[in-house]
């Protein structure tokens, strides 16, 4: 901005930096649902490059009558990082400083590819996950969940079970939110939700596969809280989780509603 | 409003009644979005409580600077009829005429509920479909189309054919946009895609309705071809049908993604 | 169902009635987005037709392999009575009395609909705003919040401060939710968040009411933290909510992202 | 695939190859609703990476059963190319050629950012915009159009007329589906919609930058249809678009619902 524009706008008075009298204190200020390309490290020392959904909010002391709203927006503009567990961390530090805050929120979600073989033909294509990091920033110390939405098939026992042939089964969301004290990949979340589910998704299936993924789902009947609490049980014992959420929410083929399960488990309590 | 308000604004312009030199007819200008509780006439002489979501639309001749937005929502609140494709069809014309328009469309969107009798216990439970009527008003003359999506089960008559057992199904979402020249309910509209489905879906089901339900998807494998086909048929030989799309979109339980087919038939043409 | 039916099917195993050995509770289990049309009990005595999006579940012992899906949605269909805080209530005791559990969740979201005048016409009209009631039963206790989103008007001060004239403004959505020790009505919720925006909306507004609303967003300005710390400020003051979380999104009119802020506050502590 | 693993499924029946005996011929098939990240081109010479949503469809001919639904994904995955009119016209070849078909129709729809400088104090920040490229190959030919959905400030006339001070102003989003004989940038695309805007919108605006914006739009109101019918004269005016529709949906500060406008415009007619 040009000395003269500067001159101009010196008597514009700052609003946001009146103090304010209400005393009520902010626990989240900042903004929200704003998109900008990313770029994610991901297991394999490569990274991937997808555009990420940003909620950036510090909290505001009862005395401080506004945040800076387009600092947010800085942060994001000057990160020329590629994003991990580390570099999130990092972020999450630097915004709140600039901000002069003392705590700090930062959701970034984003849309992640795997490259998967097909069980029997071994073509290769992409899957896509949803992927969220969530983070916390109070005292100084930061607290980091991933959290993967992983669609999966589910196939009913009860189903199969009563039936002469046949069974039911659905396209199935299974959402593991992790609280992380160790670098854990997303391709790690990822294989514990698909190992516990009737059978995983592929992108490409030729007939062979079809066959496989078919079967493998028979073979493997699962009710809602079976895949929760067989993913529970893989959570438990992964030592580099502290605490997580997983839900499966199975879109019923046989029903215009949704069979869901959840479990959460602190394991620091 | 009172009088001396009244003569307050007396002088108040009526920007919107200018005259306009651009010399560009608009298609279309209203109200979009708009949710407005509704009473629907049922097939059974019946009527039931929903909400509609209305955009609401007439044409602008070139000379004309702008409509006049608030008649819009007039029309609706001044509406108190059960709303039926004769009732439909009277509020357009009501709006093209409050309007001062030649040519009015209405969407209006609603959730609608069936009550459906589980296969073999007979247990009674509603299903809820999503219905939109789409009428058009042009020359003094209304067309009006009625939108179905229906949701259904789809098994995969390739998996039941490779595999040595049970095969692949899941949620469908059967689209039927259907263009009268004569009355048809909304139950008659769903049942053309339910018959031609893999299988219905229900809200309540009883184990020997489980079994029931998986058994007769097996026994009645469709592709989403056959499914847009097999409707198509169905619309074909219904004379009340001027015109259709049909649509199918199968929610996969394989894959992250849909399989779609589309059959459109102007019989007119 | 037919005594025949009924004993062809008496040797159906009831799967989800068998023990579970993996010693991992769950924490919810039940049915998800799930449409009923509801009646809901206003504050004028009266009562509106709506559409229902309800979640419904128990948790689940260590011990017990599954719950009765079907069951969740028998306590929908018979439900006959009009749904507030008192009948909300029962029905998250019927429910899990009904699926034999020791805790309930019920999450019943719907669009409520406000008869409103226009400030300086006095025209009529209805405003439409989301609503969900939260349920949780845990040791014979029921806890209800009510969350009210509400669309507004927010006008920016900042704006008005430095510019020669107008000012930016947009829709913005105020979510209160309130954690109740007594009965509370949806119109009372809805008018804390409406006295404290810049200024509220309406359906219908004539010319001297658009010049109306016009100046007093003007006259009224407030930043997203403003709008928070004045909505917490009047929920403090209402002995009928034990605690609350407040929200405002401001849909900025001057970029493609929200500003926003939250308060939660919980009294009992 | 081994040849064993081939030999085995050499006699899995091509069920899709069969003849089909019900003499009806489909529109569109293929699948729906795949994510791939893509690179596309962009005015500047340079390419930007984001993640693109797919629809697929081939017709198929009255006399086939079925078609391929793996090989479009197959597509997808072979092709390497940055993305633009030329290489999508080149996919949808491709498509139709590989699908053995006559008609191709290729939907991929994402985000794009574009690097804005704010008006005074010329910070950059990128903005994002919502694209889609719209295929469909018919007798050999392609036709393509580009999709546009454009974020903007519209501040209303009659609210600033009729008011002492302020006008209500909101964001809106300008959408321009242009048929095209020639290539054009997405940035030229944009462009036409911010400047018949009453103000374009930005990611990062300090101070100067804000008051800029707010008299910006104050000095320039627009009726959604003064911004329909001034976009369709630039429209208009460009040789290298045979066809177009543009719509404006307001997001009105003052209502809960939308002001909408839409002209279409075929210049080969």
């Amino acid at each position: 901005m040009s000395t003269a524009i500067e001159d101009k706008f010196k008597n514009i008075e700052d609003v946001q930096g009146r103090a304010d009298l209400r005393q009520i204190a902010i626990n989240k200020v900042g903004i929200k649902a704003i998109e900008h390309p990313i770029t994610v490290n991901d297991s394999t020392g490569n990274s991937q490059h997808t555009v990420g959904n940003f909620s950036m909010y510090v909290n505001l002391p009862h005395n401080l009558k506004g945040t800076h709203m387009s600092r947010f927006i800085e942060i994001l503009e000057n990160n020329h990082q590629a994003i991990d567990v580390t570099s999130f961390g990092e972020m999450m530090k630097k915004m709140t400083a600039r901000l002069e805050a003392e705590e700090g929120f930062i959701e970034m979600s984003f849309p992640y590819f795997i490259m998967k073989e097909a069980p029997i033909s071994k073509v290769k294509s992409l899957l896509n996950y949803q992927v969220k990091f969530i983070g916390e920033r109070k005292a100084d110390k930061n607290t980091i969940s991933i959290q993967v939405t992983v669609p999966v098939t589910s196939l009913c026992p009860c189903s199969k079970g009563i039936s002469d042939y046949g069974a039911h089964n659905q396209r199935s969301h299974i959402t593991i939110t992790a609280t992380l004290n160790d670098s854990i990949s997303i391709e790690e979340l990822v294989s514990f939700a698909e190992k516990n589910a009737s059978c995983e998704l592929f992108g490409i299936l030729k007939r062979p596969d079809e066959k496989y993924v078919t079967e493998r789902a028979y073979d493997n009947p699962k009710f809602v809280e079976d895949i929760v609490r067989d993913v529970a049980a893989s959570l438990n014992a992964e030592n580099r989780i502290d605490a997580y959420v997983v839900e499966s929410e199975n879109f019923e083929s046989i029903h215009n509603h949704s069979a869901y399960a959840l479990i959460q488990n602190d394991k620091r309590n």
